[in-house]
């Protein structure tokens, strides 16, 4: 329909000048630590209070870290960084707005849920494409006992969990954008529409934001007019297995086969069975660790050539639910590939 | 420093294609219909529960009149409109992600508190300057009961008011972003960094934003090389008259005297003396209804040519202030131009 320079169908658009992320960070808990994907990870705490007085502090010094550490590793100053993008689940997005208290950066806030890695991301990658920017960082954060404490019960209530229910990863990622420089660049952006099917239990997340991952990734395929083994792999947020199964399902009926290519952020951070974490890891921190640490690092090692990442967000809140409202969702994909040798 | 081709210093970008502002709506609550702007609202509320059966879905209610009825003043659909930026206060922004759930557009969902309305125009105006769309939305809204719900106390318990304290205005506002026709434009973004000058008291927001404001003032001028008598208007967001005063001092401290030419949406919605409203109205809706009813409506009228709009955010929760934190403020400034005979 709005064929645009830069548009390639509805939603998705097509960069001419694909940013270039040089540097990332990944910061995360202990139990994340002890996960399968722990040898991807840049920084592992001791603790997830990490010597702060508060859960909120802690996960904001996180990000601080993450985004920190992204700049020394490019070499660069803070002054150098032109806009920094960021978010996170608490109310008023405290965890980033007090990290850009600290940073001289001229600071966008985003909340989009879980799906804020590749929101921000996005936003990013449109402003440098834009040539708005030389350097621009996208972050975001989670913590489980801060994201406990504000969407369901102290912890020391000992509420028990559901076989559906996510556990919220504690980390946090940052991705520094630049113009130049062979390392993985952001190709595509397929931005998202809000669906909601009516999912009422906050207990199965996974399943109120797949609808959103499944027509955020059949509109990819449709705009671009790809199919799923145009991708090496294709990396939904933070479903778990409930969602991703759910996902691949409904794909299926669409005509899309992505059995092949298609893991979860959620349902690979942890080993649920042994680590007790039900359907799988939740939280803007989870996609974000698992594209700054796992997939990042995979792909600078050139075991990955092109990946579809999509982040997926569930946009209730706990007043919401009271008042009876479903769960809207919604998820952003963002293509990121990678020739080692550099383009031909 | 980093003179980029469209960077006019360190936090200003001009456009090379401004964006034109085709349309605009604002719905307010009675009471900001009662003020002394009511002559330049669009759709005035008869009562602020809007015929919902909650304030937070009153509030989603208003934003939906707001930008559909932008949309169609401007004779397009839902489908022409390529990106909607959009924020409130509600914790998980929830008033934009239902509004974004019953729109069939790519959604993004921002935070920064009061400063909104700004940073929903700014990242709108760069995607269109940049070309990924033809049309974008920019809103906010918020409403009087849900923040007093959600950020100090119940109506019923008849909390008193103290002097310094500001009414958060019941409204939406929406614009809409087109590349032709002969409109109001942007032509410039100054993005705000996060000041916090240690103000601890929720009661006194005003003051805890004035440094922000000037900040984002200050480094505009300077990135411009211009003065306060290049503006008709210089309109700050929601500082109301406390924070409005402080503003103005600390900007003839730094050698700008913007006396002659500068407002505040807080200050002038309500006759503060009259309506019992102490410093003046905040929240993200008052500079959303304030820019997109009265400061639209006169520049359409031809009688403001080029106007700096700097809406203003405190960005602390209930959790950060319950924790000793102080406030954060954030302002992002937008330039709004236009000529009724069009561009010689």
């Amino acid at each position: 329909m709005y064929l645009h320079d830069k548009r390639r169908g509805e939603q998705t658009v097509e960069f001419t000048n694909p940013p270039k992320i040089i540097a990332t960070t990944s910061v995360v808990g202990p139990k994340e630590g002890e996960g399968p994907l722990m040898d991807y990870f840049d920084i592992i705490l001791e603790d997830d209070i990490n010597g702060k007085d508060s859960f909120e502090k802690a996960e904001s010094s996180m990000m601080y870290t993450a985004i920190t550490e992204t700049i020394k590793k490019a070499k660069l100053k803070e002054e150098d960084i032109h806009y920094l993008f960021a978010g996170d689940l608490l109310n008023q997005l405290t965890s980033s707005s007090f990290v850009a208290r600290d940073l001289n950066i001229p600071f966008y806030g985003l909340f989009g849920a879980c799906s804020t890695m590749t929101e921000s991301l996005s936003l990013a990658s449109l402003l440098m494409d834009g040539g708005f920017g030389d350097y621009i960082v996208a972050s975001t954060s989670s913590h489980f006992s801060s994201a406990e404490r504000q969407f369901r019960f102290p912890l020391e209530y000992g509420s028990q969990r559901k076989e559906t229910a996510q556990w919220t990863v504690t980390g946090s990622g940052a991705m520094l954008l630049a113009k130049e420089g062979n390392f993985p660049k952001v190709t595509h952006v397929t931005t998202g529409i809000v669906k909601d099917y009516g999912i009422l239990n906050a207990d199965n997340m996974g399943t109120a934001m797949a609808p959103a991952a499944v027509d955020t990734i059949y509109r990819h395929f449709k705009d671009l007019n790809r199919r799923p083994d145009d991708y090496d792999l294709i990396v939904t947020g933070d479903l778990g297995k409930v969602g991703r199964e759910l996902t691949q399902k409904l794909l299926l009926e669409y005509g899309y086969d992505v059995s092949k290519c298609y893991i979860d952020c959620g349902e690979i951070i942890f080993d649920n069975e042994k680590q007790k974490t039900n359907s799988g890891g939740s939280g803007c921190g989870c996609s974000a660790v698992v594209s700054c640490g796992y997939l990042y690092k995979r792909m600078m090692a050139g075991e990955l050539h092109r990946i579809l990442l999509v982040s997926t967000g569930a946009l209730m809140s706990t007043t919401s639910s009271l008042q009876g409202e479903s769960i809207p969702g919604i998820a952003h994909g963002v293509v990121i590939e990678f020739n080692k040798e550099g383009d031909k």
